[in-house]
């Protein structure tokens, strides 16, 4: 059987007159793109030339809340009780929603954002009020995951479509979370590197660390970047690899 | 043939921990609730809890989208191009849609707020770009109109469904427009009065002016307000009133 | 000796069209106010007018900066670097400065707002960057800062002109802590029980926890409150209890 | 006798994660950067740092306030009452104040931001309500004005210090306003053109019109541009070729 795999990558970060990551580039690589909803970035014009760009690929949209947090981009961690938090990605998704259906799409998966996705993956009763929320509001919507985290756990306890994610320039500690980014090496550069990684670890169907350990998990999508230097020649690179290893580029919901 | 009405007033306009108006004494008289959607007042947490309201005492929802001006509670006029408008719209009606499916309920109707209704209403091919903007999301909304203004002429243009609105607390001129705020007598106080007034044009079908003039007009919903001194009891007066003229108090969509 | 305190309240807690407060009210009471900055609380023209009220009443103006929310009323704990929250006290306290001048006032005085606060009255480095950098920009500050909290530490090892404050409504700790608003008694609500524990605690020279345990501390203000029922009747028993004692009400900076 | 010019360019323009211009080029050929104050761009971390980095070039520093639009970039116009206009005005001024007294700095000049210098260059009494209210906060500040428009009536009416500015990319109509950017040649992108041309109006004292008409002004500052492609080689262009003419850069305070 053919091994299939989407790649993701968090689009429309731009905001007012200031701009941010190669959306265009990565439109070209992905196969689904999280678009800012903004309240982290993002606004109505930026969300709707996004989704406009996303159909034109034919690449899938996504919701991409985040913290209302515009000076710090949603990485700032902020508390809030699990009924503002559902209202919170409700309202987000509720925006994607329309803007999506404007221009002929449709949501058809979730991401979390920064501090958000990052609270969530600690803790999986935070990550099920924002899923729970969103499942309010589409019920068919397929919610990624960062591999092995409260996320997934989350996910499998609301027995709803979900997706697993992996990172394609992070390196992993042996229990499935991420090296810190202060740590040397924690981030991978080499799009080589990069690249060959990934097909090791769609093809065993694990994450490996930096240790070399094998953390077998379910791999549904890849996550790609494309606000960093060289983070577009990483992108291209892991395609091209995953491609030639005749793994199928395909959208998560077909 | 009995005549029918709706009541309308603007909601959920309290932000973070601001308090504006009285929306529990207005749910009470009203039967259509336009809600603010977080861009010049409301948030995340107000809109749920309005719209849970709402859905509890059997009132309709309404989107109720201003411009982004949360200092200004957007009363400040602002000009965006046709299709940032649309775009503003889009964003804010997805918002309060997502947020009405989550308490059960559905946004029934449109109604723009303060400096976007009243650009909406002098500028025809405005009003049609938001009006067509908010159908392009929700193809059923009832476009709720400043009775006799460009808004009106916009949504006929448009062959949508629309209800025309008059304010029953403020003086009109001859050729339908409100008597400007700093004339004598521009806004009407006196519960009695209003009511008297609301039910003698809801009767005749026409605007009555402060000359006494007569504005035919269809008349299908009659704006309240429940954020100034007096407001709730003028809301009261006004639908005492109608009942006691065998008027019927109805939702527009019934 | 006479023994003299000043007595303290938040005020321009309002924003655009929503109020807050009583501040009328307490500027007949208080000798300081602390005066919201416009990141949690307070715009332009809030700020000028409470400012000029302040000035008006001979009440002493302090600048009361918060954290970038105006969702949580600056409630939200948030993470900024030390060098990022110097300049975000800084930028606060320029802007009141400006304020205050144009109204013929001075900011006198600091006092850190809501999640700021408690943070700094827990971290001891966090409160020392903050008055590092008020003190930067205007050496002769009072900081007012919470009796017996890491805020008092901060101010000492500055070497700084502070004013150690306490709560005339808020029931202490043996450890002089407040007690956890969620336990029973943790906040007074009775205006001659609050003025009998305030005139107790002055003459004392000691917070009085609920457990009866008397904790030394300098005492050199009391802090009021004017946005709760019955806030604006606790701060007059309390200057009145104080005025009955002898106790002489005087700004900080007399 | 030598004749000399000032330099200047908006910097400070990022906000948050989101980078705009260079400013680190343009400090090393302009003598005034007007540092955005946090409402239309700029925030708390973007003007310290980029305040520091003027001291450390031996940069004046100038405020560069402008309208609550931070999507907008302070583009949209705007209409406040005179009384807020000044509050927004002195908030913004005493916020970067503070700034440049904790880097070592001073505000030295006032330029006014997008739309609402555009509205100045077009109503006197408006401008010269900002105008008051600044100097009502820094007295002996430098209003920058745009020379032959209602900022420079304004500025004059006050007798306050002022610095005519002429733009180095832009052509003009023959009564001293900008050519529209619609039409053609209406920005200049040629480095020589631009450069030969402010060379041309600094020594003859006057605005040359893109008619060839000469409109005698005041000339004491050149506003160069750091966000548009091409603008850095321009502002480079118009530098040397003023010092290779002998006209000395030197910066508006000295």
């Amino acid at each position: 059987m053919t091994k299939t795999i989407d790649l993701n990558a968090d689009m429309g970060e731009s905001f007012g007159s200031w701009q941010k990551g190669d959306d265009s580039a990565l439109l070209d690589i992905v196969t689904s793109a999280n678009i800012a909803c903004g309240f982290h970035a993002g606004d109505w014009d930026v969300m709707a030339a996004t989704m406009q760009k996303a159909v034109e690929k034919g690449v899938n949209i996504g919701a991409h809340p985040g913290f209302p947090d515009l000076q710090g981009f949603g990485r700032q961690r902020m508390n809030f009780s699990h009924a503002s938090l559902g209202n919170l990605v409700r309202y987000q998704i509720g925006a994607a929603q329309a803007m999506a259906r404007a221009v002929g799409g449709e949501v058809k998966h979730l991401k979390l954002h920064g501090a958000l996705a990052n609270m969530c993956a600690e803790d999986e009763a935070m990550a099920k009020a924002c899923y729970e929320a969103a499942l309010s509001v589409a019920p068919d919507l397929i919610i990624m995951v960062i591999a092995g985290t409260a996320q997934q756990r989350a996910a499998q306890a609301l027995n709803c479509k979900f997706a697993c994610e992996i990172f394609a320039d992070r390196a992993y500690n042996d229990d499935a979370t991420l090296v810190d980014r202060k740590q040397p090496g924690a981030v991978i550069h080499d799009p080589d590197a990069a690249a060959d990684r990934v097909v090791q670890m769609v093809k065993a169907g694990a994450i490996i660390a930096a240790s070399g350990q094998n953390i077998p998990t379910a791999i549904d999508t890849i996550c790609l970047h494309g606000d960093t230097p060289g983070a577009i020649e990483i992108a291209k690179s892991v395609r091209t690899a995953l491609v030639n290893e005749a793994i199928k580029i395909v959208p998560l919901s077909k």
